[in-house]
């Protein structure tokens, strides 16, 4: 047992307490990481708000991650003592039926205890006064020390920097891979990005790297603009600005419609939007957002029928352990602007006003130091 | 003008009526085409229901023709007397913006005019007692003779008989081509079929030529198993006899879900249900059917971001003028069994039986001789 400042969600809805919990050592197969850096997520607040149907209280949230490895159970081999990590809430065993089939990064070898807050073997490495504390996500990166098994951890160059490499553990590499790796966009193509939050911005870098003639971003919030222009975007549409459908805007604006779209933002109306904004005959659209439980999407059939095509992406397709490591290069080289994400930073004890500045839409993300 | 015999639709939901129409002669980039045989479709029944947004009374329908070529109209360079023609309700004009994309065979040339009933320049050949008489779907094909764009017609080998051949102009080649074109389903995959009307057997014929490792066909009419398995179907599942929702049950069959899926009918519930049956990470499904005006598709955002796709197809994804004739030929080869199709056959005095038996499940196809 070791003790490890961490900020705990007792209760949905209530403030994290800063308190320090008991950390068990690594079983076999796992990993014990020390975090030097988390980002706060969208996701991190949707789970503490209550809404998320696998939410399990209490638990230490936190999924944007960057450590180093402190010890290492029995049988693991891939990692050692003093390596640098980022946590991966979508695991890579690279033995399982998805693993093995090319054609997905969801790797569900851990998938059904990490929905239920636990470790592979269905218990806790948290404790507070002896009481269990469930993990998040298989990651819990709100802690100082946290146990991720093996298969959750891409190993990462020592130069990177972790309190910014650790923004690539989710939403920069969920919008760059949804654009690189689901949609596969091509050289001249168009897209149209809805929601200029962290993740519609890397969404946005991606598009620039695919060198698609035309980005257009979409948000209510006007300040987000200039950013988005920074980053690469070419048009700029605020809906409050239109009196029709967004998607007849933006198919007017397209002569027919963008060869893609992402919705990063989890409306499903907004969903049903960016398919339809889509050129008949080809363009693709692609889910990125997390709705509400139980939310729905919706179209007409002759929507797809027409040719358009709906797809989703989570983690961007990427396969963390085998493909963020080329992502942290890429950052290192400057091709991914991690600093233009960071717009804030604070210690631990200040972690919920990242949640504040996160819910007064002031932030693109802050990055707690431990 | 010339005299044509002809099935004619005066009003929504009323028999068609044998009568004598005028012809008026190919205008500049026309054909006039004396149809052999024409197959009748579900989409011509729905159309003469009244449902049909697009519908226009009184007209001539029927798009599932073969014919052969009995004038030109000035300018017309890739047809001439005498050839063998399969009219098609998407053209291929091999100029405009969707033809040159190369990702679509939603040609748009002249889908504006033609879904008003009208030849591109914007007037009926038809005509009855000096009242026009509204074109359908580009085709007409319940008309001894027709007038079409250049465009919209397959030229195809005059060995191949028509009174077959005909059913390549739509039903036979939408499902066929949603597995090769469409979904491009590879061998060893597993398929469901939702339907097993024309173009879910054919999507039968498509999975089998694919080499599809397990092809389990859906319908709530058991009698249709039997010509399904003689096409190659290796399972098969009636959800009447199910409590549980039918998705549930074939991903149970299959270990996590299809890798491919079709639905054939056009019910936007079974719509959800064919995605839903998807596996998880990469399953795709299809929707063929043409759905009622203003249904629409549902089904929980998830199922997209945890790797399923939902695409659409419209007549197999063929590019009519490009690729029919490869289809005719594979007929011809016996890789098509045509003659699985066709249930019925009887001269245009007996048509309005064709629609009877289609109603009441007792056909597959009609195929009326002139």
């Amino acid at each position: 047992m070791i003790k490890s400042r961490a900020a705990v969600a007792f209760a949905p809805n209530q403030p994290l307490q800063i308190v320090e919990v008991d950390v068990a050592p690594p079983k076999a197969g796992e990993v014990l990481v020390r975090i030097v850096a988390t980002g706060v997520c969208h996701t991190d607040a949707y789970t503490l708000s209550g809404a998320d149907s696998e939410g399990v209280f209490p638990c230490i949230l936190g999924h944007e991650g960057g450590g180093i490895v402190e010890a290492v159970g029995e049988g693991v081999t891939s990692l050692a003592v003093g390596d640098h990590v980022i946590p991966l809430y979508t695991a890579e065993c690279r033995e399982c039926k998805f693993c093995k089939s090319g054609k997905t990064n969801l790797c569900q070898k851990v998938r059904a205890t990490q929905g239920k807050g636990l470790m592979p073997d269905g218990t806790s490495r948290f404790s507070y006064n002896g009481e269990p504390i469930y993990h998040y996500m298989g990651c819990s990166t709100f802690s100082e020390y946290t146990v991720l098994p093996e298969i959750s951890l891409a190993k990462i160059p020592k130069e990177a920097p972790l309190e910014k490499v650790c923004l690539l553990g989710c939403g920069v590499t969920t919008g760059i891979g949804a654009v690189l790796n689901t949609a596969k966009v091509e050289e001249g193509a168009t897209v149209a990005i809805f929601g200029l939050g962290g993740i519609g911005l890397a969404a946005i870098i991606g598009a620039k790297m695919a060198k698609a003639s035309r980005i257009i971003a979409i948000d209510i919030n006007p300040e987000k603009f200039e950013v988005a222009r920074e980053l690469g975007a070419t048009d700029f549409v605020n809906p409050k600005e239109h009196a029709k459908p967004i998607q007849d805007v933006i198919v007017e604006m397209t002569d027919g419609g963008v060869d893609y779209s992402f919705e990063c933002v989890g409306n499903v109306d907004l969903m049903r939007a960016a398919l339809e904004c889509c050129h008949k005959g080809w363009g693709e659209s692609v889910i990125i957002g997390v709705a509400p439980a139980g939310a729905e999407i919706k179209t007409r059939p002759f929507q797809l029928v027409t040719g358009r095509v709906w797809r989703g992406s989570a983690f961007g397709g990427v396969r963390g352990r085998t493909e963020l490591p080329s992502y942290v290069e890429k950052a290192q080289k400057g091709e991914i602007p991690l600093d233009t994400f960071i717009t804030h930073t604070m210690g631990l004890d200040k972690i919920n006003e990242a949640f504040d500045l996160m819910h007064e839409g002031k932030s693109i993300r802050s990055v707690v130091h431990f």
